[in-house]
């Protein structure tokens, strides 16, 4: 017999309810799209499946914060879809329905990132991408030349990824200006969709321009890099909109926002890590991808600074790399003490994390916070 | 002396309005960018730029159409700053922050598009991306191999290309959202965002898919494919949101919405005409790239049901023919009636939106759109 726990039943619903959300926002596009065609319509298929099939980190992490800062317990799972509290100013379906449109932004940021990174695989399955490549090359055609073909069949792919991004960014923004909300509150999450837009795009072509020689890749460039593209959009954005949301003061806000960020670069510095120490049977990466394609990371940048960088550098951003080689950078940048150095990087991450959780976030929220950093112990994927 | 008509005057002030508006939407989004260094900050200059250089065409047509409908003649042109009309549900002020928000929903069509098609000039001049991409060919850099360089360059530009594009997008969301209207209003025109935006991208996934020999080349095909890419958000958009602003009925609403997709359908088929037939120190553009690129237009539509398509079909399509093909081929099609054939499509438009100018428009609307309709008449570029 199994026992389940309030908690795990209060998320098992939250979880249901954000499905439920997204499926409406994506049903009623998907069926729109019908009018427009087969090929329109398949965009939206493909994204709804993979939008679906996602974990809900972000939608989970508002609407948990929400539910807390309007001390909502796990000890009262069974109040997840009404408006019961007390407090005149909770404003949940709302949060329900901004927490969705953040998944969508989320898959918006992704396949954009795709298309610029020329991937067509995310852990281990095709994405948009790659499923729309497959499929226009099982067409059949006439009279085009077998190389011509494949560069359109991958055109036609990478715009399907292009528009589809288009869709999704222009579908979270309408959750967001058609929130049933008092017009300053509305006005409150616009301007943090906007600054969370910036700000990702901003550490987006940071990214690539350290991966294209034309950023210089100091450390300090590669922390803000992975602050502005992930923890922004991953943690303040859902951390915020639900202080503001539950009605939260904006020095609780604030505390959230940065324990967020501690949090989020944290995460994204193990992301680095795992990718190129993890088990790659474990992740679903290809464990040399990063090195293959020259990503400049935490890891790179320290092992810069030492004299093993002589020995990596050959190495370092060569698509044709074999196994060994791969091999034998990964042991170069584990001897030189970049695997170290970034270990140190997230503990420093996770400590200024906890030493925020003391006064000023309620000790329900900080509840969520920890269950949430409580991921990174032990993470293999 | 110069004598300057009412009208004229009139416009003068309207595109001040609108260039006054764009400035403050581009200039506060430009100040908050240089938190975020140079390369970011570079994006919104050269948007700026590029928006503030064109013509206005979408805002203005909303404007005067708004202005129509609330019978503020162009021999009023002391009234166009002020809300001055007996109608108390008039909204101008939003009015004209709502048509520069389709501007730069206009320019981040463009840039995505330039990506998609991989162009680096617009009009004869370098466009966003194009700019990009001198300016990082300028960079001193080491350690590169020539070809690398090139590579990354040119990532590196197109990068820029797809997150201006989405900022852009983001940006006409939030003036779409801020607007200080009633809700329904608010709504209806976000409705109307969302439909546009849906039928662009269905336009450009046709197109694409055309290009890329995915989609097959009928006539119907095209014909659709214009109307979705261009008439939607160029005439249909505008003409629509007029219409909601000024408190018009439903009936004049979708009168003036049909009205504009057939002149939207005449302007783009002109545009292929031009493209193919025209005079390239007139237009501007690269007199031959729809036919290296292997554009599907109407006029290729028609060649291809002609016996002249055999002669045709070896030279359509290649990156690499001279000039003197390049005419052999324009003459061909010239010769096989497809010019001819095309001129009596847009004909057939421009008869199909006059029967509209009768009953249900207003006169004072109809006056607009004929003086729109007359910028067909003896256009060169």
């Amino acid at each position: 017999m199994t026992v389940t726990s309030g908690a795990l039943r209060s998320r098992t619903d939250l979880c249901t309810a954000i499905e439920n959300e997204l499926s409406g926002l994506i049903g009623k596009r998907a069926s729109a799209a019908t009018a427009y065609g087969p090929n329109f319509t398949r965009l939206w298929e493909l994204a709804g499946h993979n939008v679906l099939g996602g974990k809900f980190v972000r939608p989970l992490l508002l609407m948990e914060t929400y539910d807390a800062l309007r001390q909502r317990g796990t000890n009262q799972p069974e109040q997840d879809h009404r408006e019961t509290s007390p407090h005149a100013t909770g404003h949940r379906e709302t949060a329900i329905s901004i927490a969705a449109a953040i998944e969508l932004l989320h898959y918006s940021f992704l396949l954009h990132d795709d298309v610029i990174d020329g991937d067509l695989v995310r852990r281990g399955h095709p994405n948009l991408i790659g499923s729309l490549l497959a499929e226009a090359q099982a067409l059949p055609r006439n009279n085009t030349a077998e190389g011509a073909r494949a560069g359109s069949d991958l055109h036609w792919a990478q715009t399907g990824g292009i528009l589809m991004g288009d869709m999704l960014l222009a579908a979270t923004h309408q959750a967001f200006a058609r929130a049933d909300l008092p017009h300053e509150l509305r006005l409150r999450l616009l301007d943090l969709l906007e600054h969370t837009i910036n700000e990702t795009v901003a550490g987006e072509q940071l990214d690539v321009g350290l991966g294209d020689g034309i950023i210089d890749p100091h450390l300090e460039t590669i922390l803000v890099m992975c602050g502005y593209k992930t923890a922004t959009y991953t943690f303040e954005l859902p951390l915020r909109a639900a202080a503001a949301l539950a009605g939260a003061d904006f020095a609780v806000e604030n505390a959230l926002a940065t324990a967020g960020r501690h949090l989020g670069l944290a995460f994204q510095l193990q992301d680095d890590l795992l990718s190129t120490f993890g088990d790659p049977r474990r992740h679903g990466k290809d464990p040399f991808s990063d090195l293959r394609e020259g990503k400049e990371t935490a890891i790179i940048a320290h092992a810069r600074t030492t004299g093993a960088w002589q020995d990596i550098e050959p190495f370092f951003g060569r698509p044709e790399l074999n196994g060994a080689e791969c091999e034998y950078v990964r042991r170069h940048l584990a001897d030189c003490g970049a695997e170290t150095f970034v270990n140190g990087l997230i503990e420093q991450q996770l400590q200024a994390f906890n030493d925020l959780l003391t006064s000023t976030i309620p000790s329900a929220v900080c509840t969520v916070l920890l269950d949430l950093a409580g991921q990174l112990e032990g993470r293999q994927s």
